[in-house]
């Protein structure tokens, strides 16, 4: 289908055509925006409700700012979908999230307007504040540094230390703060009230319009000269010191809250700021979803809703004929229901996914015992850990990619205490469209290399329940690691008993003499498929799930090396320093020589597109891992250099 | 020599004991208790100025407050000392530090009155927030959480997160931050500077003692009923809402600032405290090294002076005959001078660490270019990868065990976008006295496991130095870590002209046949010993230092292991995921089937001692070494299972 763009829109390929029109003009611009956007998402998916949300922000920017010279950094990046469009990437804009096609967040790459590659939240800060000390120090003093961050993502700490820097630097960056009260979930937080508070107060209201009063009545749209600048900045002064709020005590000049959704307002307020030097915040209110009333109402399903018709807003579900296995997620959200029933010390934690974890069941369910504590993943795990040194047994959920902000808290609150904290690493391994920031590579290397702690990955629904009830036993008092993609087990049939899985113990799938194929959680399921094919050309392929990278199970590999000479690790996680790594230590220690070959996340950046295309890119699909043994058994004799 | 404590204090065993003393009392306890610390650790060695700035707050916290069932976390906790002589261990505290004796931090497993490990800055408020939490779920209305925090550790991200989370947390806990000014260097930040203006505004006088006033007129010494709370409560939001400060927007309850070495007003104002409930915030003043005059004045020389004489005040040096080795962080802090001299679009970053990392040296001569941005590891890294967008060079230096908490920046700011940031990572391997929770033991598994990353390691100065001139050199376009551990290095005339090492290019040390030693780093010269060791007894190991754990060299591993079946590798780092286990990945790939023994940090915590006691305990000292080699050498066939 052909989505064409308005009859301004269409005239822009560049920042540079926007600015030639008359500010008259962007309202249309930002009509025929949003309209594209959601032409385009409702037929080729992406996210959604946040580009919406910003599309005056956006425009305005790029109309007044000298972009690229002048450097925009987009926090998370999943709001930049009409930066995009606006820069020179309007065409290729339906190949969005597609394999070789666009990337969902901006990426250097791609664009000399994507000046920061960004995915996780909360770095847009510090980026913006490096690219303006370098200018400061080369003496580019006109050159302005922009990062818009959320609300949201200003909760994570490491949105805290940039401010904390950036007001005494002696650097050009101005933060736009998109105050939209919204994760994909809805924010929490002391900030959130907040801010919440300073939009609705009179006081600053007041303020706020004194301030605009004043830039009112200087020259807009042509340079400001330093002596005009520190004029500026002196009146201003006696004004905003009344109003003593957060982010000046962090020494930023902070002016707002404004509307951002007034495009004449923000167009005008952006160019007045463009000429005072120095740090300094300004606070816009938006509304996730803005111009699509569906959006507006539901922003959490409407986050990133799969294909719609945008005309009824219906959400189109795949068709099924028979029932569907879980997702993985939502196992975990209803089977930490089931066990917290039963087990009254178990609680849940989750930093500012709900939804996408499911732990939301439980948080409607148990209000005191579930709780999303916002993006803050490092405080996460340490207020993990406070519970469990009072005997509480807590599931601590972090997406996989996530759990690296909070690595050193799992070394040093965690296992150093050997505090049996449960991590249930959520979008574990190769995440599909929202590519190399988001996939789980690396877990299973960094997770192992921690004593004390238990690495183990389910091959389906029924071993996730089982490896969650096994970790919340009084027998185990260790941190235990239960790692999961995203998406789809296998099992319909889901609910079934709970059993324990002894730490260190695998399981053996399939029989055969020909190659052992160790499989570590989900790919195991790729190693079925594959050993079907093998055994239809009469290849006799072995399958251990092995569950656990930590302890291995060494019965197990003792006899898969006393049994076979050809031995292929299968993981969905970085090979270097990996499970497939594990087992080669094991190797050594025992002074085994099998010829054996690991399959897993290469050692390369890995881009977006489906997870079945990454897969087969990664050389670890059924194909993949079947052409693997296939070429370990052409030859009949062991290569031994 | 014996040292024996003051009269009241030897009267004291446990803090019940403290409590039978008068309020009038507790100045002479404070008094012989800051003496017991300076007559042992000026014999002993440990930290020093940190508890001398705590005494006062560490008797008056012990005084009114139940602990252990009232529990009290030591934010990084090397100010703990006090606290760990009047909790059961004043005749062990001369042990202080020394292998198998007390730890230098709080440690759960020493104490109860330990109620969590610290060493890392910043986790105290999420420890006591969990803490807090799990007694509210357990109906443990009375007791109380208190989270002890300087503004230095204030600054890092995580303090911030939990902030947020505790201002609208349904929990009884009180954090009192510690205002000293310091890290182990003066702070730096905004918050420092928010912090001066308040302790130093007549406002906030006012404010403080019409708070005082009113805490003065409720009664003090009995608990509260819920009604009187509130209604405490209720007039305390006249007052402070007056003053709308920094913690008030994060919604906990402000109190203070109050003199922190006062302690009446200490004990008096933390049982008014005590009776209200939920979250609240208490700011104290206090000087670092208090009472101990030189101490006051140079509080960086003074935070781990080493021995001294606590008359004179006279630091002792070991007597030294001939020239000595540098520390490794001198041949950086002077390298990276000379470097810079010749390579304007060099940067040094540090985060909080320019004495330790002696980025000093830059920062004192060129200040346009070399910063200590806080305690803040996240905004360091990314910050760096800011300023390597624009093309500067930035050598951003991070001791290893910190750089945990900068592991998804690295990978996601840095390695994903193969931004060519050098990473210097300080105190890499067992790092001695500070024990487990400040071994850099991780670094080599989790960095090496990152695409697009170099890891290195220099067995000496002269390579460290070659190791910043090749990172440096526009041919690398990588990031690139380079870790080397704390302290002398080996070589006495070490300012040698720079040499380009090409990436991936290991040096043979020594020739040999029986066996190839391996080594990675510093450890290399612990190889050249036991070499000579084993020379003694006519055995001929070869030795390669490989100096890239990524890129391996592979020529080199090629030569090892067509020439040599037996093999053994030595890191200074943990060996699951590490250095020999890139060596195992190797020898799969091209089906090599040496034995091969892999020498390194094993899989379990590392208490503290001096680094030689650990790397004996560790078996990779030369000894231990050598022994491996002779064992594997015993044998005259390879053992094949």
């Amino acid at each position: 289908m052909n989505i064409t763009a308005g009859q301004l829109l269409g005239q822009i390929a560049y920042p540079s055509d926007l600015r030639k029109l008359s500010k008259e003009q962007l309202h249309q611009v930002c009509e025929e925006l949003r309209q594209y956007i959601i032409d385009v998402v409702s037929v080729h998916g992406g996210h959604f409700a946040a580009s919406l949300g910003v599309i005056e922000l956006t425009v305005a920017l790029h109309y007044v700012f000298n972009t690229p010279y002048d450097q925009l950094v987009w926090d998370v990046g999943h709001q930049a979908y009409g930066h995009k469009i606006l820069t020179g990437r309007r065409e290729a804009f339906p190949t969005n999230r597609k394999y070789k096609g666009l990337s969902g967040f901006p990426k250097r790459d791609e664009s000399p307007y994507d000046t920061f590659g960004v995915g996780h939240s909360s770095t847009s800060i510090s980026a913006a504040l490096g690219m303006a000390m370098a200018s400061h120090y080369k003496g580019e003093f006109d050159r302005q540094h922009i990062a818009v961050i959320g609300d949201g993502a200003m909760t994570a700490g490491m949105a805290f230390e940039a401010l904390n820097h950036a007001g005494v630097a002696n650097a050009n960056v101005l933060i736009i703060l998109n105050d939209n009260c919204m994760s994909i979930d809805p924010n929490v937080g002391a900030l959130k009230e907040y801010l919440t508070d300073i939009t609705t107060s009179p006081t600053y209201n007041k303020i706020r319009d004194d301030v605009w009063h004043l830039l009112g009545k200087l020259p807009v749209g042509k340079r400001f000269t330093r002596e005009m600048a520190s004029k500026l900045e002196a009146s201003l002064k006696g004004v905003v010191s009344r109003s003593s709020n957060l982010f000046e005590a962090l020494k930023l000049r902070y002016f707002g809250p404004i509307d951002g959704h007034n495009i004449t307002k923000l167009t005008d307020t952006l160019q007045d700021l463009k000429d005072i030097p120095g740090p300094k915040l300004l606070h816009i209110v938006t509304t996730k979803g803005k111009g699509y009333a569906l959006a507006e109402k539901d922003q959490t399903t409407w986050h990133a809703p799969g294909l719609f018709d945008k005309i009824t807003g219906e959400i189109f579900k795949k068709q099924v004929e028979k029932p569907q296995p879980p997702k993985y997620q939502d196992v975990f959200g209803h089977t930490i229901i089931e066990l917290a029933e039963q087990n009254d010390k178990i609680m849940g934690i989750t930093p500012a996914m709900p939804s996408g974890s499911s732990l939301k069941f439980m948080m409607e369910k148990m209000p005191d015992r579930a709780f999303d504590v916002g993006i803050c993943e490092q405080h996460a795990v340490t207020l993990s850990a406070g519970l469990a040194t009072q005997g509480m047994r807590v599931f601590c959920t972090i997406y996989s990619s996530f759990m690296q902000r909070a690595f050193d808290q799992a070394v040093h609150d965690v296992a150093i205490q050997q505090l049996p904290v449960v991590f249930c690493l959520d979008r574990a391994g190769l995440v599909g469209e929202d590519g190399p920031t988001h996939h789980g590579a690396y877990d299973i290397a960094y997770m192992r290399s921690i004593p004390n702690v238990i690495v183990s990955a389910p091959m389906n629904e029924e071993e996730l329940r089982n490896l969650m009830y096994t970790a919340q036993l009084p027998s185990n008092q260790q941190p235990f690691v239960i790692r999961y993609p995203r998406g789809q087990g296998v099992m319909p049939e889901w609910r079934t008993p709970f059993r324990e899985i002894k730490p260190g113990t695998g399981r053996k799938i399939r029989d055969g003499k020909d190659v052992a194929i160790l499989s570590f959680g989900h790919p195991g399921n790729f190693v079925v498929e594959a050993c079907k094919e093998l055994a239809n050309d009469d290849l006799q392929p072995a399958h251990y799930d092995m569950r656990f990278t930590k302890p291995l199970d060494e019965a197990m590999l003792h006899e898969v090396f006393s049994k076979f000479n050809k031995v292929i690790t299968v993981e969905d996680g970085a090979v270097q320093g990996g499970f497939g790594s594990a087992v080669l230590e094991f190797m050594a220690a025992h002074n085994y020589t099998a010829q054996i070959k690991m399959l897993g996340i290469p050692d390369r950046i890995i881009e977006h597109g489906k997870p079945e295309e990454l897969y087969r890119e990664c050389g670890y699909d059924a194909a993949g891992i079947a052409r693997t043994a296939r070429e370990m058994l052409k030859s009949k004799i062991t290569v031994i250099a």
